[in-house]
This record gives C-alpha cells, sequence and structure tokens, in this order.
C-alpha cells in the first residue's frame, strides 16, 4: 500500500482512465480526462518512470504518428477475487487490466456458514496462488461477491436471506488474517453489474443485470454507476409479487417471484411432474440420481419434453412478468441475464421476453434490448476484479485501516 | 441571453452552488464548491460587482465574524412558470431564488388538444406579467411540467396516454412566439422531484416521489439527480400490474395499478356504491351533482361512510401494493407523496403504508420514510423553476438555437 497511497490525485486518474478505457491511446486518455494533452503526456511518462503503466504497440513510423496503447503494468501485483454463490465457490488470480491468471470453482453450501465455506474459500486462494507461485504480499486489493446484501462500508453481511449464519459477519476480518492487501466486498450481483459496466467502457449508463440461480437478483446501473440504494439493498427483486394468491415464500409473503420461479421452485416442479407422470424423461431421472435439477428440466426441455418445456416456459413467463414492473419504473437501455438458471434453454429467454414485451409500456420496451451477459459466468469474477482495482484507483485503499 | 452566455464556468459554478444553498455564508459556499477562500471570494467579489449577486444580513461586528449570506440578484429577472395537469393548469412568475411573485391556477382539459390548451395557458402567462408590471423580456426561463413523457433533449411528449393529440408536440416551439427566453419541458413527476430536491438542498440522493391523480407517475432521483431513464419513460409505475385477474386498462393490458386505483377508479366504485345502495351519503351527492370525483369521496370518508373508506383504502392498498415492487427494486430512504387524490383522507396514507411495509423486505424499509410531499401542490411549480434555473446555470441556456 505504501506506493498506492503517495500517487496523486491527477496520477490516481490517469490511472483510472486507463483501467476504465482498456487500453487507451494518450490522445484518447487526454479528451476523455478533459487533460490537455501536455499535462496528460506529462503524468503519463511520470507514471511509465514510476513503474506504474507501460506503453505497448509504438510503432516506428516514417514521420506520421505513432498508435501507442497504454496499459497498467503487469509488474504491479494481481488482484485476488472470489465469488460466493449459493452452491458455489469461484476463487480467481486477475491481473490488475482484469485478465484472468488462474481460476477455480467448485460446489459449496453457503448455508454451512462462514466457518465452514470461508475456510474452504481462503485455502483455494492460497492454492491458487501458489500453484501459480505468487507471494501474498503481491496481492494488491481482493474483491469478493456474497449472494446477500452487504453494508458496502462495512463490508457486512445484512440479514442476508439465503444465507443462515451469515447476519453481520465481516469477510474482510477473516480474509486480513492472510494478506495485507484491502479487502472490499459486495453484493454478486452489483458485481456482475460493475463487471459489465467495465466490460462496456462505461459507454451504456442506465441498464439492469438480472441473476436467476437459487434465488433472483438484480445488479442497477443508473448515470453510469453502480446503484446500492439507500441501504444497500436495491435490486432486491426476488420478493416482488407476481401472484397475490401463489404460494407462501421464506419472507412470509405470498407470491414472491424467487419462490415461483427460481431454480427450487425448478426443481420442486419437475419433481412434481415426474411423480405424477406427466414427464417419463424426468421420472427416469429422478429414479437414477434421487433428485432433480433446473439443469436436468433443462436437458429434458431441449430433448423435448412437453412437461419440462412447461417449466421452462412458466419460469420465464414469471420472472419477465416481475421484470415488466421493473422496465416500467426504470426503463432501461439494456436487460443482460446471468446465473444458471437463464441457461436453462431457449424457450427461457423467449418466454422472458414474451412476458416483458407484452406487459411493458411501448415507450420503456421501444428500444429494450434483453440479451445474456457477453462475460457470462466470468461477470461475478470480473465484477469483484473492477471493484477492487476501482477502490484502489479511487485512493479509498489507504482510508481502511491495516 | 448576452449576459448568461459571457459567465465563465466558475461563476457559473458560484451562481449555481448559492441557488442550491437557498442564500449560503461566503464560508460554506467556498467549502461546497471545494474551492479556497481567496479564489472563492474574488469569483463572489466579480459577481457582485456585475450585479448576479447580493450578499445580505450583513452585520457590523465587534471584531469577531460577519454572517453574511449570498443571494441571487433579485434584478436579474423573473422565471415563467407552468404546471399542467390532466384537468387543471398552473402558472406562476418566480424569483431566481424560486419565490412565488404571483401564481395562477384553473381547470382545463388536456384533451381538448395543445392548440385550446397552451393558448390560454399563453394568455394566462402574459396575463400574470402584465399584472406584476413585468415585461416579457424581463423573463430569464420558462419552465413547464405536462402529464406525460417527454423527451428531455427536444422538449417534445412522447405518444403520452393521457394527452391524445400531443404526441411529438413542442410546447418549446410554442412559447418562443412570445419570449425570448429558453424553454424547457419535463414530466410533471420529474419536476415535483426536482423541486423536492431543492427543497432539501441535494441532501437526500435517493428518493421517490407517488403523484395520484387522474394517472400515477414517480419521480426518481438516484445519486443526487433526477433520473429520466434510457428514453425518457423511467417512473412511468401507472401501469405495473397489481393483478393479473384486473380489469382491462386503456394501454391493452389487464390490472394496471392506474386504472384501478388513480382518480377515474376511485369516481367509478363511488358511482357504483351510490347506484347499488351502499352509501347514502354518496347517493346524495350524486344526485346534486350528476356525477362524482374523488373529492366527494374523501369527504364521505371523513364524514364517517363506511362504502367511502373502503374505496380510499382499496386505492391506498392497491397503490403500496405497486409501490412495495418498486421500494424492493429501488430501495429509496424516502417516498414523498403528492396529487390530489393522496389527500383524499388519513386512511389513504395509512393503507399504503402498510400495504408497502408488509410486502417489502424488512432491509429495504427499515428507515424508509413514506410521507406527504412538503411542497404540496406547489412543487410541480417550482420544480419547473427548479429546471429553468439549473439548466440556465449549466450553462444550457446558450445552447438552445434561438
Amino acid at each position: 500500500m505504501g506506493r498506492w497511497a503517495q500517487l496523486s490525485a491527477n496520477e490516481l486518474n490517469v490511472l483510472e482512465g486507463v483501467f476504465w478505457a482498456h487500453g487507451p491511446s494518450r490522445d484518447a486518455l487526454s479528451s476523455q480526462l478533459e487533460f490537455s494533452k501536455t499535462r496528460a503526456n506529462a503524468v503519463v511518462a511520470g507514471l511509465i518512470e514510476q513503474g506504474w503503466l507501460d506503453e505497448v504497440g509504438l510503432r516506428a513510423s516514417s514521420g506520421g504518428r505513432r498508435a501507442e496503447t497504454l496499459q497498467l503494468h503487469r509488474g504491479l501485483g494481481v488482484l485476488l477475487c472470489a465469488d460466493l454463490g449459493a452452491t458455489s465457490v469461484e476463487v480467481a488470480v486477475l491481473t490488475p487490466d482484469l485478465q484472468v491468471l488462474a481460476r477455480h470453482g467448485e460446489s459449496i453450501d453457503v448455508r454451512d456458514g462462514p466457518a465452514v465455506v470461508l475456510s474452504r474459500m481462503r485455502t483455494l486462494m492460497r492454492e491458487l496462488l501458489t500453484r501459480g507461485g505468487i507471494k501474498p504480499k503481491q496481492v494488491i486489493a481482493i474483491g469478493v461477491g456474497v449472494p446477500g446484501p452487504v453494508d458496502f462500508a462495512s463490508g457486512q453481511l445484512v440479514e442476508p436471506p439465503l444465507m443462515p449464519h451469515w447476519d453481520s459477519y465481516s469477510i474482510r476480518d477473516d480474509l486480513r488474517a492472510d494478506y495485507e492487501a484491502p479487502v472490499w466486498v459486495d453484493n454478486d450481483v452489483n458485481l456482475m453489474a460493475l463487471g459489465e459496466l467495465w466490460r462496456l467502457k462505461r459507454t451504456l449508463p442506465n441498464f439492469l443485470v438480472i441473476k436467476v440461480g437459487t434465488g433472483i437478483g438484480c445488479g442497477v446501473v443508473c448515470h453510469g454507476e453502480v446503484y446500492r440504494g439507500a441501504n444497500g439493498s436495491a435490486g432486491d427483486v426476488g420478493h416482488i409479487c407476481v401472484d397475490p394468491d401463489g404460494p407462501r415464500c421464506h419472507c412470509g409473503n405470498l407470491g414472491c417471484v424467487e419462490t415461483m420461479a427460481a431454480g427450487p421452485a425448478i426443481a420442486r416442479a419437475a419433481t412434481e411432474a415426474s411423480q405424477t407422470g406427466r414427464s417419463a424423461m424426468l421420472a427416469e431421472r429422478l429414479n437414477d440420481q434421487g433428485q432433480l435439477t433446473p439443469e436436468d428440466v433443462g436437458h429434458a426441455s431441449r430433448a423435448g419434453d412437453a412437461a419440462a418445456n412447461g417449466i421452462v416456459q412458466a419460469s420465464g413467463a414469471l420472472i419477465g412478468q416481475m421484470l415488466a414492473s421493473v422496465v416500467n419504473f426504470f426503463n432501461p437501455s439494456h436487460v443482460f441475464l446471468g446465473g444458471g438458471v437463464t441457461r436453462i434453454g431457449p424457450l427461457f429467454l423467449a418466454s422472458l421476453r414474451q412476458s416483458v414485451y407484452q406487459r411493458s409500456l411501448a415507450l420503456s420496451t421501444r428500444h429494450l434490448e434483453i440479451l445474456y451477459s457477453p462475460l457470462g459466468d466470468q461477470s461475478g469474477l470480473v465484477g469483484a476484479g473492477v471493484l477492487a482495482m476501482q477502490e484502489m484507483l479511487r485512493g479509498r485503499g489507504k482510508v481502511l485501516p491495516a
């Protein structure tokens, strides 16, 4: 941290500009920052000399212009990132410009509580660094995504519905035992949104990311920044009511979209379809495996099973109905879909889209695009990297107590 | 405009700071703008000399500190504002610091179209100026609110559902015939939100304003700025579904909250209650007047009429149900209520609140406050004034073609 704390505001601005622009030319950078070329060149020259920036792609030109690209110096260190889901954990080592150096994912059950889950996560992080020959002190910053609401300032979980035993737990304090680097924790869908924002180089100011897995969450980007709400719970769309006469959710209310359309509801509907003889294919799988997952429903649907098709369509339609309300209210330009359940088959997206376009106002959907997140299942990890770098580049690494 | 176009960026920043802070001290202004005191004092001195700012409340002090308040010079001119509703129009003349100098309101029917309605609005504006002895060229800027979606850049209405014949109509061009001043047009609820933001001196970054009248709309403030969405239709919450089996709305869908709970639905329910003998009080009023309004239901409810109470509570509960979805998604710190129907009686607010607190997640509502807009029925006019001043102070007055 010593070196980072000595950067001036101008230097941090230049580094942040380079990070968000994915390797800009000097000219692009100075016009983006509204710096004069002279001033930008002076700051850039200093940063190159001090080993913060590299200049790549230099071409010797015959008197014409040089094509130069600035990028963050690879030797700065690495980012350590984790994307914790309800049933899986992914850890990765990233370069400062978010190239994945190493990655590992495996199944966990977040309900086992922080002692079990974080001890495993820390082991995986250590192993990943050891395998890459990277020392803990080379870690610049750490970013972690979790499947629940986070008080962003303290980094603590706040009554996460899918994570019993984690309320008020500080993952930050836990990781401080292993690393000197600062740690930032955020909701997994906020990080997916941050990952998309970086991928898009901030060209879209207002969009949503919907994640469907065990739960349903929504990342919100507004005025070009991730929006967390007054208490950090913005985007908690899983408990929006889609049927006042629907089944009771664990939150106590009736007809929440999460309880009717997310992973566990799909698995429940599949079990019911096999037990009532509506799907021989699902019944066979249930017999083989002892239980059914959303993936099983996806397989059956792609193989043409009518009951599975119905389950996939119902889930897409209900999530689309929730999304229609959100689109009317928020009028985003894009909705990006992520999370395992959204990949359950083409009928899911078709049925979700139909529901949104039918239920939202024409003006809100005229230019609306609903599509899969191009970052795919990497978006959470990339977002954790963006969070860690962005906070360092905004000079917030130094305000955290050591 | 000549004088405004000559202001430097620093001068505009200082004037904008004074405007938003409602008359700050020099010290408060310089710390708010992150200017040094020396630099702030130099800019302020120049602006006082050129007649842009006044210093008021100067006290001769015995060697101690002086209490000085800066305010925009009254002689700068006036703002002309209009708040056009579905059934009423309000026009006002405001000082640059948003004191109302003169105001007039009357009933209109926006469905009569722009030729009829705007001709009346322009007459009212002229009369108001004449009565105050103010010349058209003293008008600095004009702000207009309309009950429909507006493309903010062009100032044109975009398929406004409550305003047939107004699609693509440019109120800006219409007013240019009378005034040289620049004209800005926005949705009425966006202006209410802007009015609240100014009243609060930007101290709350994330809140909503809900207006219930003939329609239902929502103004959104996010990261301290009014949020208009990708196509200017953010906050169009009237067509959020609250009952998939509900009645058909003019938008084509079933169970939209607007068609079930706004002014016309309340009047319809009241007519039905009188005709089916459930309310003698409403029947008597219907007999006297030939028709019933939401105000009649409010009177009957306050007089203890059970059917009227039921109508008021049903409306509050349905709007609360819609708001619960929006609160889960947006996690605002405050929801301010405005528009005639929200004042229909105490049962409305109680029933709306109950619905929100029951249906939203605990984390979103833990610190949520739902209350009446303190600006009351002036919020739209004040917001139109804020819009006009803000655009001038951001130097956008000069970019408009003359």
